[in-house]
């Protein structure tokens, strides 16, 4: 007998009769002699509703009065939950954040959560009870309603399931597990049985659409036992997230390839090259509150360099006003970009131990006649950024080079 | 300056635009000088649609959790209306139940105020907000969220009047008081400027659809200063419900006609004359979780008696179905019944000093030919059973006679 947390996206719970086949599931999971702690978020569409009637008071809704009205989603979906439960005579009781209570930091609209109080959760479990905790939301220091942001339902499992200690914290999405890369373009993907967190951590932040990232951290830290799984497809044993590292000396040195299209390209070009000028040029995109993801510094003619960064493609147009405003100041020949580009990954935590793999990448691009304009790289992933009609073709030539199929 | 509580219903509140101009309403009065506690329904359409879904997860739904899901309605309300407030520039805060805290009893979907915490009220009120309560809902003993029923927003408004002492209860509706009768009848029909607690409370439990009787109650037990006003149109001072019993001597002896098509008669006729006969129909009746309204007994023929009663309407069949199963134990004759009849009834406070109401009421209906079938009284109301057909006749002829137009 184990101790699973199950959670359940908006998706899975997105009309009354996928709340009942929910049900059925988490039944079946009892009925193998399990205890188990679901969490869910707000019905598919809900949370949009919601916004948009926040947005209609409002053009910018006061954080705590969104939290309030937010909050609500994930509410109607554990009162359900728990009926759809008891129907079929399985023992339920449902708890908004603040009854569990998930405790929570005071920044609204994107908390983190400090503390969990597993009391109640434990004395209904000792009871047999199903015990359904709402997604996404807490209660702060001030006893006002904090919610986690997008996404914050995968947070809330794994911290429930750290304050536990559960044996399994089981994310139920519509795909069955984590692949080597995205089957919708590459058919020959491949599901991952296991992945570790760092790869897991490269995999999220660059575009996988799997788990959100804070959760995948949190599951690092408290050392949680994470599983992705089909809430659609029954059977199937989904991609287990381990932390601890496979000692297979055999490992593949890459595990999964990740593409992105949100990235725009700024180039900064002739400006002096003189010691402070990538900072010149970097806080002022921070201060736009732009994220600035690849870096390059190339060195240009006649004591000048070249400077180019990625943003997200939103940013493109206002970060190049920015530019266009400070190349006065700058000392810039020239400010240009272009938000025709992607960003295609080979991620491995076999990278360490392989040499070669980068240059096999560059080379197998190179075959096909893919230009690459930028590269970054950390120790288990190598990222390139190239013209996004080539996307496809890239993603599945590496696919193939690095026998992932 | 005075402190003042609020109520808008559902329809008041019932879209974005409805919403907006709450908060104008509420910074008017605000700009008069106020303290203001608002009370508000969740968006009309709202509870009906949670009620379905509750309803798809299971037929009879868990009362708990019914509670956790119909919640949600006015919670979503609370935090739209403190945006819209603060869009205006006026400071404003949103408390669900729980937070503030209304502490009920344990009785899901018709839970009973035990007691309010008014300190967060207050401080808020010293910071200049205007606070807003989410109607219907409160904390039990045990953490749970418990609603007070349909309605219950009205009651949450008095409780909350009567807990921090406010100055006047006002609770806006899509009518702009109190009336003789429903002008959709007698178009002569005219707003009362004020009416007892006691009239109000006939009126309420007499079909009048304005007040919630159990806030009324509460207003009456608390000594709350209540007043119904219009939230659609602007100005007009509405009716006042007043405690104090108005000591004019020249006041007319009836205030106002009510009726109510929900009534349905059943006959048990030819019932043994002996003691005990009535609790033997009744307490079965009772039993069954049926209301029964007006009683007479008739003697009948050779020691025998005749005995009626009324019911709501929707509980016509089942309690025929019921006397008909208890004919026999009984030893009546005969069991029937006609569901196509109602009350109408004239209520006044000074009919205490007016011999001759009664009288004059079945005067003027035995004019137009219309035939008394039961009869109940209280000290300041007179209900007579009539054939439906005859309602508006009887109510129009009524207004008239008593000079109420």
């Amino acid at each position: 007998m184990a101790l699973i947390v199950q959670k359940y996206g908006g998706t899975s719970v997105g009309s009354a009769e996928r709340i009942k086949n929910v049900a059925n599931r988490i039944a079946k999971t009892r009925a193998e002699g399990h205890d188990v702690v679901v969490v869910v978020s707000a019905m598919s569409g809900e949370t949009n509703r919601l916004v948009a009637l926040a947005q209609e008071m409002q053009d910018f809704p006061d954080p705590r009065e969104l939290d309030v009205v937010l909050s609500t989603g994930e509410q109607v979906t554990i009162g359900l939950l728990a009926m759809a439960l008891k129907n079929i005579g399985v023992p339920a009781k449902s708890y908004t954040g603040w009854q569990v209570a998930v405790k929570t930091d005071t920044a609204h609209t994107k908390a983190r959560i400090e503390e969990i109080d597993d009391a109640k959760m434990r004395a209904d479990l000792q009871q047999g009870k199903v015990v359904i905790v709402a997604g996404f939301q807490g209660v702060d220091s001030n006893g006002d309603i904090a919610t986690l942001g997008r996404g914050g339902s995968d947070t809330s499992a794994v911290a429930l399931a750290a304050a536990l200690q559960a044996d399994e914290c089981q994310i139920y999405t519509d795909v069955d597990g984590v692949y080597t890369t995205d089957p919708r373009v590459v058919p020959e993907a491949r599901r991952l049985d296991t992945i570790t967190f760092e790869e897991m951590l490269e995999l999220a932040s660059l575009g996988s659409k799997v788990l959100q990232i804070r959760s995948v951290e949190f599951a690092g830290k408290y050392k949680v036992r994470l599983r992705v799984l089909s809430s659609l497809t029954d059977g199937g044993e989904g991609t287990l997230i381990t932390f601890e590292e496979d000692n297979n000396m055999e490992r593949a040195a890459v595990s999964g390839i990740a593409f992105d299209k949100n990235q725009a390209r700024i180039n900064v070009r002739g400006v002096p090259d003189k010691p402070g000028v990538a900072y010149q040029i970097l806080g002022g995109v921070a201060e736009a509150n732009v994220e600035v993801d690849m870096i390059i510094q190339n060195v240009g003619a006649e004591g000048t360099t070249d400077f180019s960064f990625t943003v997200p493609r939103g940013d493109y147009q206002p970060t190049l006003e920015l530019m266009e405003k400070m190349q006065e100041s700058l000392g810039a020949a020239e400010i240009d970009g272009n938000d025709s580009v992607c960003k295609v990954s080979i991620v491995g935590l076999g990278m360490r131990s392989h040499v070669g793999v980068a240059s096999k990448m560059f080379r197998t691009l190179a075959e096909e006649g893919i230009n690459i304009e930028m590269i970054s790289t950390s120790e288990i992933k190598v990222s390139v950024l190239i013209d996004e009609k080539y996307m496809e073709l890239a993603t599945r030539v590496l696919h193939k080079a690095f026998d992932l199929g």
